[in-house]
């Protein structure tokens, strides 16, 4: 019997990875006069890669790494005033709405009744925690946890921190990698959504068992009843 | 009687204010040849204290706002090659050795035999998580809190979740804004131990009431007896 839904914030309750695809896309308009847009993109990926483990996940070490980016690929010459750009399309993207997946109001509201919620997303805390007052639905999660990084450790400590059981637990979530795979190996349950777009590092193969995959999270309250 | 000790990080057991302050340095010789360095502080502050409510607090977004600083001063003349090594003081912050202050290895042993002891930490998750592995001191810890913002909803909220008794706890840090007011306010007891600099936008006026402050984390333990 599940009793506890943890629920990953970015991409699977509201649009995230749009914003940052949105960007990119600024990015490569701004530097098309120095820079194939398929080859910018391979060089920022690279860069962001490489900057992870000095930043980790998040708006700003994004636009740093974009910043990088623009001065590597133009040896240079880029001007200041278009890393200015950069900066501002940043704080753009810190700013904007947060806009809730199609259902996830509604969802998350029926499912708090019956259900303890947890709201488990990676990522930068100050961002985070912003986005989460904006979403309005702070008050339907029973607790927030922010976390660095989602492997089995950071399952394990946020399930015991709340006296969860991991047989009763279920994690929803768009990330194979960060909500499907870590989830399993502590023996709980895993439900995927996946979304529409997916950044190149989290790519992940889904394991076959254990596990579910649906289309929207209006699909989650029969998955669950039928569970 | 005192039985739970909550422990400030940056400044208070390692050094963090010295590091901005020798990067900041950097920024000013950098930019020697654009700006007078107290024109520089200032703007630089300004810049911080406009990107707050977007950035939070933290080493890239510290980086961000030299590079907006930089670009601004310069009326955007400043190359690219400034702003990449702007970024290189970043990454070089990031990576910097933790270093303790002096006594905190030994007092904060010495305590963890006979009290809870909880990090109350505020800034960038990423950084603060890889600055407490580094540090060495995690495992003396029973529980760390990186927070967002130190105020007295956060206290409480912190104090809640871990079952303590506000009257039976202690910060001990360097911020009288952050570690020893909002403490006071929720009725718990407070040591200041002043780091040798203060970032401006931290001062505030000290109470003169139920706290103690003292000048090196050493008198902690017989502060703590004598109580």
């Amino acid at each position: 019997m599940i009793d506890t839904i943890g629920f990953d914030g970015d991409d699977t309750l509201w649009h995230n990875e749009s914003l940052f695809s949105m960007t990119q896309e600024r990015f490569r308009a701004l530097l098309a006069h120095a820079a194939d847009p398929a080859d910018l993109d391979r060089r920022l990926l690279e860069a962001e890669r490489a900057n992870l483990r000095v930043y980790g996940y998040g708006i700003k070490g994004f636009v740093l790494s974009m910043i990088e980016t623009a001065i590597a690929v133009t040896d240079g010459r880029v001007p200041a005033r278009d890393l200015q750009s950069l900066i501002e399309f940043g704080k753009a993207m810190l700013d904007h709405p947060v806009e809730l997946l199609p259902g996830v109001a509604e969802v998350v509201e029926a499912l708090s009744s019956r259900h303890r919620l947890i709201l488990v997303t990676k990522g930068d805390l100050f961002d985070q925690e912003s986005k989460i007052a904006r979403s309005g639905l702070a008050e339907r999660f029973d607790a927030v946890e922010i976390v660095s990084e989602k492997d089995p450790a950071t399952y394990r400590r946020v399930l015991a921190r709340h006296g969860v059981d991991p047989a009763r637990f279920v994690m929803v979530g768009n990330s194979v990698r960060s909500d499907i795979l870590p989830v399993l190996s502590i023996g709980a349950h895993a439900v995927h959504v996946p979304y529409a777009i997916t950044w190149a590092h989290e790519e992940a193969e889904p394991p076959d068992e254990h596990y579910r995959r649906i289309d929207s999270v209006l699909d989650l309250p029969p998955l669950l009843a039928a569970w």
